[in-house]
C-alpha cells in the first residue's frame, strides 16, 4: 500500500479562516483587476476584464460546490455585505436551507432579504418540518404560507406543533425523526424494517418502542440490535428505564440532563405517555452555544449583532443599553452633587470617591458571576441561600479590611491626612458589603421573576455600588472632615 | 393494558434540585433530633439518638443507591463541607471514580481530601485511562505511581499518552474506546465479531476500518452495517470521506468541528494516519461547558469556587483581581489629582467626570463582547480588521453625538453652564473613540499573544476608559474653563 492510498482516507477538517481568506484573495483579485480597467479606460479592456471576473467567479463556484454547508455558512458569516451575497447567489441552491439554519440570526436577515418568495420556498423544501419551525420567524408571512400548502398532512401537524412550544422548551428544539418499532416481534422483523429505509436518520442511537396508540414502553438501542441473537424478541432485550422528556420541559434543564445522562437521543412524551419527538444532542449543543452567545452579548445590551452591519444599525443596536447606563450615571453624578460643598473644602474627595466605588463593584461582580453560576446549575435554593449570604457578607469584611486597610493607608500617605485615611478605610468596608449584598441578591430576584440573572445583574450592581459607594464615602466625610 | 403498565416506561428526570432538597430535609430531621437530644441531656436518649440517626442514615443511603453517578455528584455540589462528606462515604464505593469525574475541581479536591490511598485507588479501577488522565492532575503522586502499576500494559501506554498532551488539545479530550475492523471482511463477519462483545462503547455511531498497521481506510457507520446487506464487504460500503483530528489539535476549533459537521464520534490519528484515539461528543459537550464557566469567572478573575468553601478561601480566590483593580482605580485617581485644583474652582466637574469615564466603558464594553465572539469564531482576520476598526469607531462617533449631546445639555441644564456642557459633550465624543478603539485592539492583541481575550480585555478597557475619560474632561474643562 502506497502513502497515497492511505491519505484518501484522511480529510483534515478545514480550518474555516483557510478558505475564508481564499474566498477573500479571489474578491482582491477581482478588484484589482476591475482597478486596472478603470483606470485604463480602454473599451477593449472591458471585455478582458469580463472574462477574468468570469474566471474568477468560476473559481469561487467550484470552492463553494466543494464546502459542506455548515462551512458555506461560516464563510458567509465573516464576509462584508456585498461580497457576502455575491457568494450566496453562487451557492446550489439546493444547500441554501440548510445554510439558512447554520447562520446567526442576524446574518440570516441579510440573506433572505436578498431573497424571493420562490427562492424561499424552494429552499425549504429540502427541510423537515422542525427545521421549518427554526427559520419561520424569519420569513415573510407569505411564505410561509406557501411553505404550508406544500406540506404533507403529517408535515403540517409536525410544523404547527413546533411553532406551537414557546423557545427554550423542549418542544421548541425537538424533532420528528424517530423510528419506532412493537415490542413483540423480533430483532430479525426489526432489522429486515431497517433495511428497507435508505438510511437512518442523524442520532439514531435507539429506536423508540411503542404500543397501539404510540405510547412508550421502552427504547432499544441500535447496538442492543447488533449484539443480540436476531430471534430475540424486541421486549426481552429492550429498555424500560428511559429518560424522557416532555415538549413543555425548560430547555437549560433539559439539555442538562442530556449532558448527564450522555444522551445522543432521548424521547419526548405528552402527558399521555405517548410519543410525539425526539430531542438529540446535536440540537442540545447548538442550543447551548447559542445561549453561552446571547449572554456574553446580553451582558452587555446586545441583541445578535451582524458583524458587518451599517453603523447606523449597529449604533442603535446598543442605543437601549447606553440609555440605562447613562441614566444611572446621572444617578450618581447627583449622589456627588449633593456632596459638592464637602468635595470644594476637601478636594482629595473627588480623586478618591471613584475608588471605594470601583472596588466594591468589582467585588460586588465576583459574587453575582458565582450566584449566576451556581442558578443555572439549580444550587442554590431557600435552605442555603443563608449560607451562602452570610459567606458572601463574610469575605466582603475580610476584603474590605484588607484591601480598604491598603486604600487607607495610600490615601493618608498621599495626602496626609490621617482621618481622610480612616474614612477611606471605613467607606471601602462598608461599600463592599453592599456589593456583596446586592450582588447575592440581585440574581436571586431576578431569577424568581423569571429573567435571565446573568444579563440585568450586573447593570444594578454597579448602580447600587456606584451611588451608594459615593454617598456612603462623601457622607462619612462630610461627618468626620468638614 | 392499564395505565400501571403505561407508566412502567416512562422515568421522567428528577429535578436534581428536588433530590438535593429531599437530602437536606433528611440531614435536617437529623440536626432537630440532634438538638432535642442535647436540650434533655439524658443518657437514654443518646440510643434514641443513635436509632433515629441510623433510620435517617439508612433513608438517605437508599436514595444515593437510586440515584444516576451523575446526579449524586450534582448533589454534592450543593451541600455544605460536612453534609457532602457525610453523604461522600455513604456512597457505594463503585461509583466513586465516576463521581469524582463529574464534580468540579473544586469540590473534587474537597472530596479527595477524604479519601486514603486506597479508596484512591479503589475509585480509579473502575475508571478508563482516559478518564483517570483527568483526574491525574488531583492525585498526590504516590496514588498516581500505585494506579500506574495497577494497570495493563495497554492502559499504561494510553494513560501515558492522554498525559502527555497539554489541556485544550484533541490529546487531553480523546478516549481509546474504538472499535476497529479491517475492509476486507463482509458485514456478517463484522456482525458476528461485535456480537461476541458484551457492549458497545458509549457514542459508537461508527466503526474505524484499519489497516494492519492501524491506518485509517475510512469509517463504517453502524447504520450502514444494520442496513446493508451482510454479504457486502466492508469496503463497499465504508465511508471514505472521513472527518479525522490530530491529538495536536486545538480542542476549541475541534468542538466547533465537530458541531458544525453533527459527529457523534470520529478518529483522532497521528501524522502517518494511524488511529490513536477517538473524539466523542459527550467529551465535547463537557469541554464547551467548562470552557463557558471558566470564562464567566474568568472575567472577573476567580477560578473555580466551591459554593461552600471557607470565608478566607473564598476571600483569597478574589485577591488577585481586586489588587489589579485597585491599582488600576488609583492611578485614575491620580489623574484627577492632577486636576485638584480645577476641581476646586469648578466643583461641577467632579460630579460629571465619572459619567465620561463610565460611559465609555460600557460602550467599549459593547464592542468587547462582539470582538471576543468574532474571534471564537474565527471570524476576524487581517483581511477584515480594517473595516471593523472603522465601523466602531464610526457606531463610537455616532453614540458619542447623540449620548454626548444628551449629556452636554443635561450638564448645561444642571449647572447653567453653557461651555461646561461643551466641554461635556466634546469629552463624551473623544472618550467613546477611546473606548471603541481599546475594546477592539485589546481583544484582537491578546489573542496574538496566545492569552484568552474573553478574559482579559474588560479590566484594561475599564482602565482605559477611566483613565483617559478623566484625563480627557478634567483637561478639557482645565483648557476650557478654568
Amino acid at each position: 500500500m502506497t502513502d497515497m492510498d492511505q491519505d484518501k482516507a484522511k480529510i483534515r477538517v478545514d480550518s474555516i479562516q483557510d478558505v475564508a481568506e481564499e474566498v477573500r484573495d479571489i474578491f482582491k483579485r477581482h478588484e484589482v483587476v476591475e482597478g486596472l480597467v478603470q483606470r485604463q479606460d480602454m473599451p477593449r479592456q472591458e471585455l478582458v476584464e469580463e472574462m477574468v471576473q468570469r474566471q474568477n467567479l468560476h473559481e469561487l463556484q467550484a470552492k463553494l460546490d466543494s464546502l459542506h454547508p455548515a462551512d458555506i455558512a461560516a464563510v458567509l458569516e465573516q464576509l462584508p455585505i456585498a461580497e457576502r451575497l455575491t457568494v450566496w447567489n453562487l451557492v446550489k441552491a439546493d444547500l441554501d436551507g440548510e445554510i439558512l439554519l447554520e447562520v446567526s440570526d442576524a446574518v440570516r436577515e441579510t440573506l433572505i432579504a436578498d431573497m424571493d418568495a420562490d427562492e424561499l420556498l424552494a429552499a425549504t423544501e429540502q427541510l423537515d418540518a422542525d427545521e421549518i419551525a427554526d427559520l419561520a420567524p424569519d420569513l415573510p408571512d407569505e411564505v410561509i404560507a406557501d411553505v404550508f400548502r406544500s406540506l404533507s398532512v403529517e408535515e403540517r401537524a409536525q410544523l404547527k406543533a413546533a411553532l406551537s412550544y414557546p423557545e427554550d422548551t423542549v418542544g421548541a428544539l425537538m424533532d420528528f425523526e424517530m423510528v419506532t418499532v412493537r415490542e413483540d416481534v423480533t430483532l430479525e422483523v426489526v432489522l429486515r424494517y431497517l433495511r428497507r429505509l435508505d438510511k437512518l436518520p442523524a442520532n439514531t442511537d435507539k429506536l423508540f418502542v411503542v404500543d397501539r396508540r404510540e405510547g412508550l414502553r421502552g427504547v432499544l438501542p441500535i447496538s442492543e440490535i447488533i449484539i443480540s441473537s436476531p430471534d430475540q424478541k424486541v421486549s426481552e432485550v429492550m429498555i424500560t428505564d428511559v429518560v424522557t422528556f416532555q415538549p413543555e420541559d425548560d430547555a437549560e434543564e433539559t439539555a442538562r440532563a442530556v449532558e448527564r445522562y450522555d444522551l445522543v437521543s432521548a424521547p419526548v412524551v405528552d402527558v399521555h405517555n405517548r410519543i410525539v419527538g425526539r430531542i438529540t444532542i446535536t440540537d442540545i449543543v447548538d442550543y447551548i452555544r447559542e445561549e453561552a452567545e446571547q449572554e456574553s452579548l446580553g451582558k452587555v445590551g446586545l441583541r445578535d449583532e451582524d458583524l458587518f452591519s451599517s453603523v447606523w444599525k449597529s449604533a442603535q443596536n446598543r442605543w437601549l443599553w447606553l440609555a440605562v447606563n447613562l441614566c444611572t450615571a446621572f444617578f450618581a453624578s447627583r449622589v456627588i452633587g449633593l456632596f459638592e460643598g464637602s468635595i470644594e473644602k476637601l478636594v482629595a474627595l473627588a480623586a478618591l470617591m471613584p475608588i471605594v466605588a470601583a472596588i466594591a463593584g468589582n467585588s460586588g461582580n465576583q459574587t453575582v458571576a458565582l450566584i449566576v453560576r451556581a442558578l443555572a446549575f439549580g444550587e442554590v435554593n431557600k435552605s442555603n441561600t443563608r449560607t451562602l449570604l452570610i459567606k458572601e457578607l463574610g469575605v466582603a469584611v475580610v476584603n474590605g479590611i484588607l484591601w480598604g486597610g491598603i486604600a487607607g493607608v495610600a490615601a493618608w500617605a498621599i495626602y496626609g491626612n490621617i482621618a481622610l485615611g480612616v474614612v477611606m478605610f471605613a467607606a471601602m468596608v462598608l461599600n463592599l458589603i453592599v456589593g456583596a449584598a446586592v450582588g447575592m441578591l440581585v440574581p436571586l430576584i431576578l431569577e424568581r421573576m423569571d429573567r435571565d440573572p446573568a444579563i440585568g445583574s450586573s447593570v444594578l450592581l454597579t448602580f447600587s455600588t456606584d451611588s451608594m459607594g459615593f454617598l456612603i464615602f462623601l457622607g462619612l466625610a462630610t461627618i468626620f472632615l468638614v
